[in-house]
């Protein structure tokens, strides 16, 4: 009765279910004559809860949070995203990044303005946003420094959400951004939005005022509940699909200006640095990218057998095309189902049989989105950058499995 | 500067954006001279948080839990469909109905028994079951008895999670029970199936195979992460759009058997009384149905103006095909939006936008699903059953909109 156990009859059902070529599951034949009546059955539950939480044997499931160093605020807790399903993220296990901690903000006491090149400077509370016409979407969440660990020399040896798991997905529910900005009549000078934070960084981006117009969501809930304080209550910029430092979080400024501020924000960090020493300056969307989450590092694979090889994939450019795995070193490659909802700028479940042979084997994903975007293998990805740049990598991640059943991160 | 205020630049800004009819919204001028460095500014936030919650501000955001009775744990919570947004409901807020509390499940001790009339009776650990391929779906939650307030001779004056809150919706990811029938192999005289719970109640239902095994889900998952005890941790099953009754928590048994059971939760409860005394038993999908949230019962207008009225709509037998609704008790029906995604057994939500001209209105929600099954009048839905027969009730939900500004539930 363990999870290596392994009974024969499993074998056929698979194949009756039309799954040819897996491997062995792990039923186990009952036994008949067992009492099934379990303590559980014996004892009256606990009674009812307003707000509920996780099961207490499930408390290893939580964020990545590093050491605190001089700043604890400064930083990031990564989504743990090998031990989790589907397309949406619990905002409770949405990943941070923060750069002077979270605020404490009232929301009775918190306003939006919206000033510079525009006709009519407007202040909007948060009761006043409330009364606008809403806009619900379910969007991915990535920042713009995620698997950047994968740009060094060697692959550091983490799991996938230790590499990629600033990245999370939430179904966002606000106001468009479009509505208001009409209100304040932007000035025919005004090109770009300077967006502000009210928390201690005061972090500032620049963007373009016609994609902020057309796509642009101030978002007040997340998950269906009001969104979380780690995610800028009570109100955050969304911008879907672009750098999660865009996003930016309780909102509290945004200034028509003619053209890009250049601010510290966006100067020093979130640039791109090319072989030739320049830099490229805003990066908007997300690269098309994909990665395996089950197998996936630090696990311990079962033995040889069956196994389902599962993952996420997103881009910021619309919605995924197709998602193809390779079991063989990227030797060949399969088409993986995506069982939908397949949505743009959304996480794209992906889901392929593997019937593992127990020998060594490199496995990974690579994503098309339906502008025609494909993920790079991880040495064209380095060939485009300087050494050390490590924004935006959305080079093809390989896991190297063992015959000692080990999973590894690995550069093919 | 309050939510009262209205400027005629907003109203004009509305009509800007093709949103013609509509009322004040209540931006206000800015204040040029502001100081908009807030205190929240200067000073450093709190750091990460391996698992967040939300703001403290938003505490009244609960699931609506009774007094405790005799047995603490036999009962209900609802949802507050009211202060949530979406299509999600968090998983903090899902609606619970126990009929003996949380059993205290350990996943490793936890296992599941398939036999009765199969050839290979077998038993799953959950790392078992944790080896199959996986299904992801968002579905809605609903129990038979929802909405049964609303059977009585008057309209009780609830809020709408007071009279359909024991609804909510959730990403489920699980393993097809289909795969595990046949593993076991079902026998040819196998017609339906009793499902059992792990707790002390022993709840028991019974469930025609054929369609268990086309649609049936072993759920290990619920929004990312592994199902909530209130949800049936370790392991539920999901009837996709079945009487929330059926989709047994806390699942340890399911046995083939020949015919229905009749068991204790499926006589005396569950079952609809007709007028002339009959029962109807085994009532599996639930019936297409729909409220307005936005504006909804106790909530309080702030006068004449623009309003978006926004609502859920779902039914048990596939997806939502159209939401019309009045505004003027009846009388005339316009199509609300519909901005998706419309999933099938999932709630869709709908807006639409109003010009309230301050005097009284009744509203009301109809849906309409692909079926072609069309929500009843209040009254209509009433005269099908006994006086006091509260399962499954369907009626058009309508709230009386005073001059006072005040909302109610009421029958129109």
């Amino acid at each position: 009765m363990t999870k290596d156990s392994v009974s024969k009859t499993s074998r056929r059902g698979l194949l009756q279910a039309g799954l040819a070529g897996v491997g062995a599951i792990a039923a186990a034949p009952a036994m008949a004559q067992q009492d099934y009546i379990t303590a559980a059955m014996k004892t009256p539950g606990r009674p009812f809860s307003p707000y509920g939480m996780p099961a207490t044997y499930e408390s290893g499931v939580k964020r990545l949070v590093g050491p605190p160093g001089v700043n604890p605020g400064t930083g990031s807790s990564r989504t743990p995203l090998e031990m989790l399903e589907g397309i949406i993220t619990p905002s409770g296990l949405h990943y941070e990044r923060h750069h002077n901690g979270v605020p404490d903000i009232d929301p009775a006491a918190h306003r939006l303005l919206i000033h510079g090149l525009v006709k009519n400077p407007l202040e909007f509370s948060i009761d006043a946003l409330m009364r606008y016409p809403r806009i619900s979407a379910m969007h991915f969440m990535e920042c713009g420094g995620n698997s950047g660990a994968n740009s060094g020399p060697t692959p550091p040896p983490l799991t996938a959400g230790g590499i990629h798991g600033l990245l999370s997905c939430s179904e966002w529910t606000g106001v468009k951004l479009s509505l208001l900005l009409d209100e304040a009549g932007v000035q025919p000078e005004g090109k770009w939005m300077l967006a502000e934070s009210g928390d201690a960084a005061g972090l500032s981006r620049s963007i373009p005022l016609a994609a902020a117009h057309e796509v642009g969501i101030l978002a007040l809930y997340q998950n269906g509940e009001r969104i979380r304080p780690e995610q800028g209550y009570p109100v955050r910029l969304l911008m879907p699909g672009w750098e999660g430092n865009l996003n930016i979080k309780w909102l509290h400024r945004l200034k028509v200006v003619p053209g890009p501020m250049n601010t510290k924000d966006e100067t020093s960090k979130y640039s791109l640095l090319q072989p030739d020493g320049k830099s490229r300056q805003f990066n908007f969307p997300l690269p098309v990218k994909s990665t395996i989450t089950r197998p996936s590092g630090n696990m311990t694979m079962s033995g040889a057998g069956y196994y389902e090889v599962s993952g996420l994939a997103w881009s910021g450019h619309g919605a995924i095309a197709k998602v193809e795995v390779s079991l063989d070193g990227g030797k060949t490659w399969a088409a993986a189902d995506m069982p939908g909802p397949v949505l743009p700028q959304c996480l794209t479940k992906f889901r392929i049989n593997w019937d593992w042979d127990g020998k060594p084997a490199t496995i990974m994903s690579r994503a098309t989105d339906e502008k025609g975007n494909v993920q790079p293998p991880h040495a064209v990805w380095m060939a485009q950058y300087a050494p050390g740049q490590a924004y935006q990598n959305n080079g093809i991640q390989c896991w190297a499995i063992g015959a000692d059943n080990t999973v590894k991160n690995a550069y093919a």
